[in-house]
């Protein structure tokens, strides 16, 4: 991930706590920086290499944790009054390794891509239940991004 | 599982939805039934075979899901104003397969076993945050029930 952050986004690392017979890991608490309520909490599958093009929540707020695999999330702001318009970023969270949470304000872009052998596994605890009314969609080449390699 | 479940308990059938580069995965909405407000979401991993033993959450309602691997859960009622006292109960949870949310109201005992060949994760999404003066704790022995082989 690059030295500067999209405004609004946070990636907040999250502990796993030893446990007998297997551990423990830490997703979102209520107090936690960049939870904003609870609407719903889901899960995403991103197959190996399979990019899943870009959609913008307009309302929603998004806080993604990866406990399996890895995945890379692309960033893109087209917020007309923000002070990184215009800016990518690019952040790669997974497990092990990258045990984090992607906290993604609403009006950002976003698509994002299995880097890992397997399936890799993504939380979402959003602050409103799915509603396809809030979210717009494009395809992948109508936001140009060089895909071809992890910066 | 049986047919009869201890009193509040609530097991819920979750829907997976075909999407291009991996599915989604229903977890909990705001509007479910059983869903009792948020306070925390946690992961719990448990190993192949081993057995998390006895746990009563005395303030703390459960919204467990298992997205991958196999669970075993063991529910025993020691509530003294139940009308299902000293009940046992057992659910397994599982994905691909038995993907369903288990909710489990305050003051029912759970231990839990791990019955896939890899790791088995548990989402957790929890009405308070952790706080380990709110639970108690048995060893395995403390309550006697026949592990020998699932129902």
């Amino acid at each position: 991930m690059g030295n500067r952050m999209i405004a609004g986004v946070l990636v907040t690392p999250l502990r796993e706590i030893d446990t007998p017979g297997g551990n423990v890991f830490h997703a979102i608490k209520a107090s936690d920086a960049g939870y904003c309520g609870f609407g719903e909490a889901y899960f995403s599958t991103a197959q190996p290499g399979k990019i899943k093009p870009w959609k913008r929540h307009n309302r929603m707020t998004l806080n993604l944790v990866v406990p399996i695999g890895k995945v890379r999330f692309i960033l893109y702001d087209e917020r007309t009054d923000s002070p990184s318009k215009n800016m990518f970023a690019e952040v790669v969270l997974g497990n092990p390794g990258h045990y984090a949470r992607l906290t993604v304000p609403p009006g950002i872009w976003m698509a994002f891509q299995g880097v890992a052998e397997q399936t890799s596994w993504l939380l979402n605890v959003a602050d409103l239940p799915h509603d396809p009314a809030e979210a717009d969609r494009k395809t992948l080449n109508e936001i140009p991004y060089d895909w071809s390699e992890i910066k």
